[in-house]
């Protein structure tokens, strides 16, 4: 094999970093590889726009056939985004037995199963490294690095926006608004930031990751998804006087029979490694049966991060091609026969420790009601911090609790806030659980 | 392919850990490969030693040659450590075309090249996943995950024992000896601790990871080694309060031309994340042009993690022979005319940021003179710090340099030592460099 002969679709953040990348660094990942990567043809619809690398004009066209149909294409990599037109790009080069690589978390989440079997049935690869944890080599981690281990839980901060905002919070005490505006001006953040504030970013990333971590199709709708816009920097405050930090953590566990699939605010003890990633970083905590706690950090999205692992995947694919080895390594990394639907299990039925902050009356009672309404739903309080700074007659009261029911949870909490001295919603936040390696080892 | 069968040289705690972890998870391990890795042979010079793993007597052997000299295997396990007769088991299982996983980075560290070119010229896979970081998915990452990268630096805490010591001693104030003491108690330090706590060990793992980072050969004896046995408690407390953490590092730079490799203790800013690695942990902070900054973090050393990595180095392996793919991946992930050998820069041109402790009598005039012999050799001062800690009519002067040339300083100390009112020999620590991204894109 003379060359690898590559096709791009999407020329935007990631897609520059690809060109750049592969510009920078050419000389080396042909040593690597043992043949020149050759970025053949280049698509984007919009070819006007300005862009901070150069790519000679008779590689750019806005035409998809023109990678698609030319049959010298080997590596097609789809950096558009979206359901479609991605989905039917990554098809067709499939059906034309192009190997492809995709950085699209969004897709893979929701249509991974079809991608997968397309590429099982076309013989052909699909790689996306940079589709969780940008620039981390997280993926390889899971389908190789870790392959001897049954995985028990996944705990990841996957949203570097998201991970941003929390971090100057914490920091500067700003609210919430204060702090996405900022991260906006500087680039952290995109101007409609709903995907990564809401935790539909991390969601789909943490589905990607279940699926291969356990074999199994994971179905993004039960994925239960709640994002830090409600978080208040009083209870970043409060979290930090019972010693955790707040993060956007997005978790999954496996009881070996069912999984449990999430992304909500998560208390985290400040002395675990996952509470100290600050600003754009993410990282990934991975427990396995075998290997004990693995964590991955780095920077989880951006143009050359992102790049970076996009390359790995062209060298990875290249290297089967020069080795002639056709599938090496299945998609979800295991045989098709062995790839389960797992159930994933209702938010109802989790056990942890919760925070609460309610918000009352300045009067003498109302604690003992509260908790009266606690413990008539089964939840008992670990600790309590009530402090004097009034607002408009009302005091904040905070709860850290032992292990409760979300379900009691959610009834108990109903219950307070219809009392008359309960002046405003309760607020809690879920609470990372206190876990040794052993107990995963289920 | 119906099975891949392995042999099994060095029946110790890493080859227990492995017999363990094909035991426990070996129907997920066939799931994940095609096939069953059927571990055919075991040998061990003594086979009396009770153990936590039970082996059909049929397997078990003391003759290595009961596995050499067997066709059928396809893949030999190296896990006695040492150099001979490591290196000639593997020298002999290679010429006869089987491919071979080690964990031995000793060996890997003094006669890797040899090693490397006996797999080329045989055709057949070296892995060595478990050498470096233990079940920490590193190597993999290095020669796949961040493959597109020009690595500027590693930062590794890669001795788990040392660490756990450091550790005790910064929580508990205890001097080394007696954290020591307690890490042999609990298993975290062997009987005779020399090789970690010297700082050896780290430093053949740095040395291999340096050859993998920049594909050249590194020569070990110009490695730089220091170990921990020296650190004092007081130092610890004087590093706290200057805001830093003293871990044992292993660096590796490059400035595209020659390279730094070298071990001892270091101090480490408080917010930085290797900082906060702690007890038993690893962790491997990688700085690439494309990717920025990565770390891995993870058990570097036991029975299951280090299990785990020889694993999945058989899972590796065994999915090349299932694919028919011979060589996939050279080496040093890199074509063999591309591997230079890199230079060694001398210690002496090392210019970093130190930590000077002196012990001098408590009399005025004494910092005057101790400040101008740095002055005289171009050294100068950031901070000190003077504390009535008198101990036999001495205090500690305790200084934080800018940065200095390491031959300059040595100089320096030789003749502050020499002073009169000094009263015992000065220690010093390195200073980790305060470096952005930007700075290692060279």
């Amino acid at each position: 094999m003379r060359e690898i002969q590559v096709g791009l679709i999407g020329l935007g953040t990631v897609g520059c970093g690809l060109v750049k990348v592969l510009e920078d660094n050419g000389e080396l990942l042909q040593q690597r590889l043992g043949v020149p990567l050759r970025l053949k043809k280049v698509v984007d619809i919009d070819l006007d726009r300005p862009r901070p690398v150069n790519i000679p004009r008779e590689v750019l066209s806005t035409q998809v056939q023109h990678i698609l149909e030319d049959n010298e294409i080997q590596i097609v990599v789809e950096l558009i985004g979206g359901m479609e037109p991605a989905k039917t790009f990554l098809l067709d080069a499939m059906k034309r037995g192009k190997h492809v690589v995709t950085a699209n978390k969004a897709l893979l989440a929701m249509h991974g199963s079809e991608l997968f079997a397309a590429a099982r049935e076309h013989g052909v690869n699909i790689a996306f490294e940079a589709a969780v944890g940008g620039g981390i080599p997280l993926i390889r981690a899971v389908r190789e690095g870790l392959v001897a281990n049954r995985i028990g839980r996944i705990y990841g901060i996957l949203n570097g926006t998201a991970n941003y905002i929390l971090t100057r919070m914490s920091q500067e005490g700003t609210t919430f608004a204060e702090a996405l505006s900022g991260a906006q001006k500087l680039g952290y953040a995109e101007a409609d930031p709903t995907l990564d504030v809401e935790g539909v970013d991390a969601a789909h990333k943490i589905a990607v990751l279940s699926s291969l971590a356990y074999c199994c199709e994971v179905d993004f709708n039960h994925i239960y998804v709640e994002g830090i816009t409600h978080i208040d920097p009083l209870d970043i405050q409060f979290a930090k006087d019972f010693g955790y930090q707040i993060k956007l953590l997005a978790i999954s566990r496996s009881d070996g029979k069912r999984i449990e699939v999430r992304v909500h605010p998560t208390m985290i003890p400040q002395e675990h490694m996952l509470a100290k990633v600050e600003g754009a970083y993410n990282a990934i905590h991975i427990s396995g049966d075998s290997v004990g706690d693995v964590m991955l950090y780095g920077l989880g999205a951006g143009m050359m991060p992102t790049g970076s692992a996009v390359a790995s995947d062209l060298v990875d694919l290249g290297r089967d091609l020069v080795a002639g080895s056709g599938i090496r390594i299945a998609s979800l990394a295991s045989e098709e026969r062995a790839v389960a639907c797992r159930q994933v299990k209702p938010m109802d039925e989790l056990v942890i420790k919760y925070y609460f902050r309610f918000v009352a009356v300045d009067r003498p009672g109302v604690l003992s009601k509260i908790s009266g309404i606690l413990g008539s739903h089964d939840i008992s309080i670990a600790s309590v911090i009530q402090k004097g700074r009034q607002v408009k007659g009302s005091v904040p009261i905070v709860m850290m609790t032992h292990e409760a029911r979300e379900r009691d949870v959610r009834m108990a909490l109903a219950e307070i806030d219809d009392l008359p001295v309960v002046t405003s919603t309760t607020r809690f936040i879920r609470v990372k659980k206190n876990e040794s390696v052993e107990e995963s080892q289920s």
